[in-house]
């Protein structure tokens, strides 16, 4: 006559961006959603960034007092923005009746290697965590942050690492992964400029990674990484409504469309390497010293012409300088190469995890762009996705014809609501 | 033919308020001043305030945020402000070529007791702090925080504990304390009201005790409770002169001069309660119900009549609100009492440690006082100070008045300027 145990309640991390809790009134909102959630019965983690600007402004002040900031310090700074906020979402929690607790990185067990200001996450020992959770409280993590066990300092992780915290958080925990934001999912195209894109229902790791990386603010590059890599589904979802979002997972559908989105992004620069010696090594050493200024570059294509090769590579305008002092120290190893730069250029991508199968599509992509006058600067392919470099004031116009060409009405079908 | 063991090399704790570190320029006098004092061939540790009117901003986000702020969630905002100055003022040394390095309250081993927001420090372990100076760096260790080992949670100190993390550092350390704000040291009374003032050379910690307690806010009550408990003794001095300031130490002096100071508050309220039975406890009942509200009492009279008692006692205006509260609750338990509450008062003190030798003095200042035709509402007197309650709009008068006797030209000797 023993009692049936009760079944392992589910635990669900919910993170929400800087501009989720830019004020007072939207931190009280967040603290309901969270206690909504829990009175769901279900276990509630949240990781919440620094509210609103405050890391830029943490940024400047440090740029203020040192024209060099030192990044352990740096990262003492940094770290305060999140903390301050998940303090203020802990309290309005209390607030609405339900216990809260706020951890550093550190007092949630994230622990880093000791690389200040882009750290990487080691492992998680969520002690802390799951005590509180089982004490029936609403756990907040201050993301972006962790610690190092070598130096016994606070590290920071870096561009997009509130997504990666709730995500390394979601896989430890063996939790659902919900990620609020002020857009409501992934949509076919960019809203702005295609008023009939459409939200997706859900898309796979695979593309949703093509489209991190070619444009889509949706959710962070090194999070849909992580998630795939430990098959964490994520519900990228909005702040201020109920409604649901897109879950980004293992898509195994019987019909899978082939193409599930148009991305963009404008202000890239194209850099054109001639002279480049043809032999082993050479790329690699370009690309390490660019990777050393850590540009991360998207597109890169070679073809070697006459025992020297020609080397394209493109980068967002922001990592133009960056870009052109790596060039200079990989020309150190690998003797004078001619370099051209192409600014004002837009790049625009077709992704889907269908296009494996039908390979007709780029030939269908470049048509579309062509019977728009749209000349193309710059092709590249993976199986799921075909990037195209144009004119930036080409971009809306190839995006715009691409979706109807590909997704608007009768040319989509399934995933989208 | 041993070598000569070098001396050990003198280590200075250097604290430095809110208003020394307001901006970015301030925070790059105070590295200034860190440096100068390395290259001097000290150890420095160094304790940095919270930049300028962050504390009061925070706790105003607080309010805004929730009506009580849950105190674990308020410590774990209001500790970030320090860290942040601390990480600048690193950044700044290191701009210097100086190696420097800022730890939070837990990091420095700073142990409290697990009561968030006014937690009392229970011991420091400064193996970190000591790892660093032996590695010739400059320690920045953020005030005004610690950390429970209870609850493993940081925590806060409450008011005046800048000072008081200095203070427990150099007791630790066996270092030196220097404390710096925009003022220049300990007064003869308040330049403002009396122009001819005098800084003091030296003054005895009772003195300072007495001082800060009656008005004088060169330096925290507990901070000077604590020097005098381990006998470390505070130079009181400019973040923005090289100037000595004033030596708060045990003061053995043969010729010790009767009157030091004038000190004086304003907005002060007088409670009388009448009808107080006349046995043992009540006092101890409306004093411990007092004190739970963490209200601050200096003065205290209290008369027998007719097997009844009348009592009185004084307390800044800002804490009327919780003594009241306090009241009531004591009525509970000692039963109703008669409450008379007189505002528009104000507080002036004579302090001397010669005094005590001197008990002609009461007398000079009431006459004095006379002469000015001030009615005195309310006298108290200790061993070293003599305290009058008097108008508030008496109060400069009487600070005026009273130095001229004490303290001005031939009426003064010995330790001053």
């Amino acid at each position: 006559m023993s009692a049936v145990p009760e079944p392992a309640a589910e635990t669900v991390v919910m993170k929400f961006g800087g501009s989720s809790v830019a004020d007072p009134e939207k931190i009280r909102h967040v603290a309901r959603r969270l206690v909504q959630a829990r009175e769901r019965g279900v276990r509630v983690v949240s990781t919440v960034s620094a509210m609103g600007k405050t890391t830029d402004s943490l940024l400047e002040l440090a740029s203020q007092v040192s024209p060099h900031p030192h990044p352990r310090e740096l990262d003492m700074l940094l770290s305060t923005g999140e903390r301050v906020a998940c303090a203020l979402v802990a309290m309005a929690v209390h607030d609405l009746g339900q216990e809260a607790v706020s951890f550093t990185g550190s007092q949630a067990g994230i622990l880093t290697d000791s690389v200040h200001t882009r750290a990487k996450i080691r492992q998680i020992t969520p002690v802390r965590v799951l005590q509180a959770l089982d004490d029936g409280r609403i756990v907040l993590v201050a993301g972006f942050q962790g610690f190092s066990r070598d130096t016994m300092d606070v590290t920071t992780l870096g561009r997009g690492a509130g997504d990666l915290t709730a995500v390394a958080l979601a896989a430890t925990l063996g939790a659902a992964c919900e990620i609020y934001s002020d857009v409501p999912g992934v949509f076919t195209a960019d809203p702005r400029l295609v008023p009939d894109a459409r939200k997706l229902e859900t898309v796979s790791y695979e593309e949703m990674l093509e489209m991190a990386a070619s444009g889509a603010r949706v959710l962070a590059l090194r999070a849909v990484e992580l998630a795939r890599g430990h098959d964490v589904p994520i519900h990228a979802r909005s702040t201020f409504s109920e409604e649901p979002g897109t879950w980004v997972q293992d898509v195994a559908g019987m019909e899978e469309p082939i193409i599930s989105a148009v991305t963009h992004s404008e202000d890239e620069v194209l850099f054109t390497l001639r002279g480049v010696p043809d032999r082993p090594g050479v790329a690699a050493a370009i690309f390490e010293a660019v990777a050393g200024e850590h540009v991360s570059v998207d597109t890169i294509l070679q073809n070697a012409v006459h025992g020297s090769a020609e080397l394209s590579f493109s980068v967002p305008r922001e990592d133009v300088v960056a870009t052109r002092k790596a060039l200079d120290t990989a020309q150190e190893s690998i003797g004078a190469i001619e370099i051209e730069e192409v600014g004002d250029l837009g790049k625009v991508s077709l992704i889907g995890a269908g296009m494996r199968s039908h390979p007709g599509v780029a030939a269908q992509m470049f048509r579309t762009l062509a019977d728009e006058g749209i000349n193309l600067r710059l092709i590249s392919t993976s199986p799921i996705k075909i990037t195209c470099l144009v004119g930036s004031d080409e971009v809306e116009g190839a995006v715009v014809a691409l979706h109807r060409r590909f997704l608007s009405g009768d040319a989509a079908s399934g995933r989208s609501e």
